[in-house]
C-alpha cells in the first residue's frame, strides 16, 4: 500500500507543510527513519532527529515550531502520538484475517464452536468449553475442560489454559503463557512435603492483555483474578489467589507471591517482587527491581529493596556513595578529639 | 456433590458445634468465604474473619475458643489444616480421570507404551523411551529419544523433555517447562564464541514437582540433578551441572548458575540468584531476591544482595535509613570541635 | 563407542603418560569422574581432584606437572580445554541425525521446503515462509507467515516465531522460546489503556544461540535486533526495539526494556535489569542482578542496584557492614565532645 502525504493529512484532518504528493508505504521510528516511510515526533527529546531523518513525511503536533530548516514534508495534527497509534492500528488490521477451523484441531464432542471462530492447527479443546464469537485461537493451543473464553479474545500459539479457568472478552494472551497451573502449596510432613491440591481456578476479566511465557497459577480454593483492563508483560509470575487490580500495568519478569492483592491503576516496573499475603493500594507506582515485603497504601511511589518512597531511595543512594568519605571524616574527628583531650589535660 | 456438616465431621472424626444438617458443596478460603461452602481456620491472624464469613461451615482446631458469638456451624478437629488438605485432595481426585492414547499422538515404533498410560493429542514420543505405569502425558508434550519416565508421573501440556533425560516416579511437571535444553557454554575464540557441546543429561528423581515454564538445562558432561522430593515453582532457571538437594523448596523466578550444588531441606525464596560453582549447605533459608555469590554453610538464614545473615540485613536496612541523620550528626560534631578548638586556643 | 587412550592421544596429537591401552566410552567432569571415562584438567582450582578421580584417563596441558603420584593415565596436549571441547562436539555429532518431513506437519501451500530440511511432528509453517538449507525444525514449532530462516539453523521443540520475523544462518533456538510477540505498548486513555499495534518485526542475525523460554518482542515499528554471534541464555526478556550487539553474551533471566541498545562483546550476568531507551557501550561487563538505569560507556565493569563501578560496589558493601560500628563511634564522639565541653566550661 502506498499513500501520498496529502491523502494521509486528509484522513487525519491535518495540514501538509511541504510536498503533498510525496508517497510513503510504511511507518518508522524517527531515530530509525527509513526512506518512503512516515514517522512522527511527539517527544521533544527526539526533536533533533527531525533535521536528519531519512523518512519522507513526519507527523508533528500542530503547535510544533522547527528550530532549523526542515527538508522533509510535515503533517501537522492535533495529537501526533494518537494519530500514529491510529495508523499503526490500520496497518495491523490490513493483514489477512485468520479464519476457519483447521482440520487437525482436536475438539471434544460436547464443546460447540461458533462459525465466527478461528482455530489453528494442532490446537486441543477439551470438554464443555464455552467459546464466544470471533475468537482467534492460534496453532498448538491447549484449552482444558470447562474453560470459558469470551468474545473477540485472541490466544496466540502454544498458550496453555488448564481446566475450569475463565477468560473474558477482548483479551489477548501471547505465545507460551500458562494459565491455571497448580499453585505452589505444600505442607511439611516429617522432613518431606505433601502436596496441597489446588482446586480453584483463574479468572481473567475483559480487556486484559498478557505477554509471552507468563504464568498465572490457579487458586488453592476460589480464584486467582486479573481484573478488567490490566496489562501484563512477558515472563511474569502470578501465584495462587493473587488479585491484580483493574487497569494495572505490570512490566516483564515481575513476581507476585500467593494471596497478594494489587489495587487498580497501579504501574509496576520490571523484575519487581511482591511478598505473599500483602495488599497494595490503588495508583501505586513501583520502580523496576524493587522488593515489596509489606502492605502499601494508595498513591505512593516506591523504589528499592526493600522498597521505600522514591525520594528516600535516591537519598540513600547518594549517602551510600558518600560512606567512604563519611568514614574518613569520623576518623579525623576521632583524632581531633584525641588532640583536644591532650591539650586540655595538659 | 453435597455433604452435610455431620457427614464431614464423621469422616474427619470431628465434632459439630451448630447445625449438623447444613449442606456444603465446595471449599473456600475464610477471607473469601462463599455461601454453601466449607472453609477452615488454622492461622490466628485470620480469626476475625470467622465472625463475618459467608461460608456455612468452618473447620477449626479442637482447642479453638471463639471470642465472640459465632453464627456459622463449626467442626472441631485435631488439625484443621491437615483436614482441609485431605478434603482438597478428595475434591481434586473426583475429577474424571484422563485415560487412553489419543489417536493423533506420534510415538516411535520402538517405544512401548503400557496400557495404564494416558497420552494426549499432539504429543510426540521419540525412540527408545522407557515409560512406567500410570503415567499421564497431556497434549502437546515432547519427549526426546532415550528418555525414561517413572511410574505415576504427570507431564502437563506442552512440557518439553530433551533426549537422554531421566524423570523419576510420582513427579509432576507443569505446562511449558523445558527439561534438558543445552547448558550455556561457550569458549571465547578471537572475539566471537564457539559452542561447547552439552552431552550430559538431566535427572529428576522421585516425588519432585516442577512448576510452569521453568527451565532445567542438561549437563555439559554428567548430569544436572534435582534430588528426591524437591519442589520447584514457576519460571525457575537451573543451569548445567547444578544439583538441587532432597526436599529443597524453591520459589518462582529463582536462578541457579552452572555447577552450583544446593543442599537438602533448604527453603529458597523467589527471584533469588546463585552464582556458579558454589556449594550451599543443608537447611539453609534464603529470603526472596537475595544474591548468593559464595559458598554457604548449613543451618543459616540469609537475606540481601549480596546476602548476609538475616539479622545483619535488618540492621543494615535500619542504618541506611538513618544515614542522612548520621551525616547531619557528623557535620554538627565537626562544628562543635571547631568551636572547642577556638575556645581552647584562646 | 570405545577408544583407547592411545587412539585419543593420536587423534589430539598428544602424549600418553601411563596405560595407552586403557579404554574409555564417555566423557565426565573431573569432580564427578566416572570409571571408563575420559576427563580433563584445565583449571588449577580442580588440580586436587586428579589424585582421587575414578575416571580412567585425564587430559592435561603439556606443561602440567603433578605434585603427587598419579594413578590414572594422562594424555598431555597443548590445550586441554579446547581438546575436550573438540571431543564433546564429536560425541554430540555421533547422535543419529534428524531427517525428513513428518507427515503430521502442516505447511502452507505457498511455502517451499528444501529437501535437506528436517521438520518434526505437529510443526506448523505459515504462508510465504523462506527456508534455507539443512534447517532442523523439531516437533511442535510454530512459524508464522512471511518468516525467513537461514541455512543450518536449528529450532528446538515448541519454539514460536510470529509473522514477518527473520532468523539468520547457523542459529540455535531452544525449546519454548517466543520470537516476535507484541511489544508492551499502551497509551493511557481516561484511566484505562489503549493498545498500540506492534507492526515491526524481530531480526536474529547469524550465529546467534538463544536458550529456552526466552521472549524477544517485535518492534512497534522497525525491528528488534539480535546481532551476529550474540548468545542469550534461558528466560531472558528482550523488549520491543531493543538491539543486542554482536558477540554479546547474556546470562539467564536478564530483562532489557524497550528501545535500549546494548553494544558489542558485552558480558551481562543473570537477572540483570536494563531500563528502557538507554545505550550501553562495547565490552561492558555487568554483574549478576545489577540494575542499569542510565547510559553506560564502553569498557567498564558495573555491579549493583543501581549499578556502579565494581570497585565502588565492593567498597559500599564493606562500608554498609561497618555501619553499626560507625554509628557507635559517632555516639561515642558525641559523648566525648560533651565531656570536653564540660571540662572547658568549668
Amino acid at each position: 500500500m502506498e499513500f501520498t502525504a496529502q491523502q494521509i493529512a486528509d484522513f487525519l484532518q491535518g495540514e501538509v507543510i511541504g510536498d503533498g504528493q510525496i508517497k510513503v508505504n510504511n511507518l518508522s521510528k524517527i531515530d530509525d527513519g527509513q526512506p518512503e516511510t512516515l514517522t512522527f515526533l511527539a517527544n521533544p527529546k527526539y526533536n533533533h532527529y527531525l533535521y536528519t531523518t531519512r523518512a519522507s513525511v513526519v507527523l508533528v503536533n500542530r503547535d510544533f515550531i522547527p528550530e532549523e530548516k526542515v527538508s522533509v514534508t510535515l503533517i501537522k495534527v492535533d495529537d501526533a502520538y494518537s494519530c500514529i497509534a491510529q495508523l499503526l492500528n490500520m496497518v495491523n488490521q490490513a493483514r489477512p484475517e485468520k479464519k476457519g477451523i483447521d482440520s487437525t484441531a482436536v475438539i471434544a464432542a460436547n464443546t460447540s464452536v461458533p462459525q465466527s471462530i478461528y482455530i489453528g492447527a494442532f490446537t486441543f479443546i477439551g470438554e464443555n468449553v464455552k467459546l464466544g464469537e470471533n475468537i482467534k485461537i492460534y496453532p498448538q493451543v491447549y484449552i482444558g475442560d470447562n474453560v470459558t473464553i469470551g468474545d473477540n479474545t485472541t490466544l496466540y500459539p502454544g498458550v496453555k489454559i488448564y481446566h475450569d479457568c475463565v477468560i473474558g472478552k477482548d483479551c489477548m494472551i501471547h505465545a507460551g503463557t500458562v494459565i491455571g497451573a497448580d499453585g505452589f502449596g505444600f505442607a511439611p510432613n516429617n522432613g518431606s512435603y505433601q502436596k496441597i491440591a489446588q482446586i480453584g481456578n483463574v479468572i481473567i476479566e475483559d480487556h486484559v492483555e498478557i505477554g509471552a511465557n507468563t504464568t498465572i497459577d490457579r487458586a488453592t480454593m476460589g480464584s486467582t483474578i486479573v481484573h478488567e483492563g490490566a496489562k501484563l508483560d512477558n515472563l511474569i509470575q502470578v501465584a495462587h489467589n493473587v488479585e491484580v487490580g483493574s487497569n494495572t500495568v505490570i512490566a516483564a519478569q515481575t513476581g507476585i507471591a500467593g494471596s497478594t492483592k494489587i489495587g487498580n491503576n497501579c504501574m509496576i516496573g520490571g523484575q519487581v517482587g511482591f511478598a505473599g499475603h500483602i495488599t497494595i493500594g490503588d495508583r501505586v507506582n513501583i520502580g523496576a527491581q524493587s522488593g515489596i515485603p509489606n502492605h502499601v497504601k494508595s498513591d505512593v511511589t516506591l523504589l528499592g529493596y526493600p522498597a521505600v518512597p522514591a525520594r528516600e531511595f535516591a537519598r540513600s543512594v547518594v549517602m551510600i556513595k558518600k560512606l567512604p568519605e563519611l568514614n574518613k571524616t569520623i576518623r579525623e574527628l576521632q583524632e581531633e578529639i584525641e588532640n583536644l583531650k591532650k591539650k586540655i589535660d595538659k
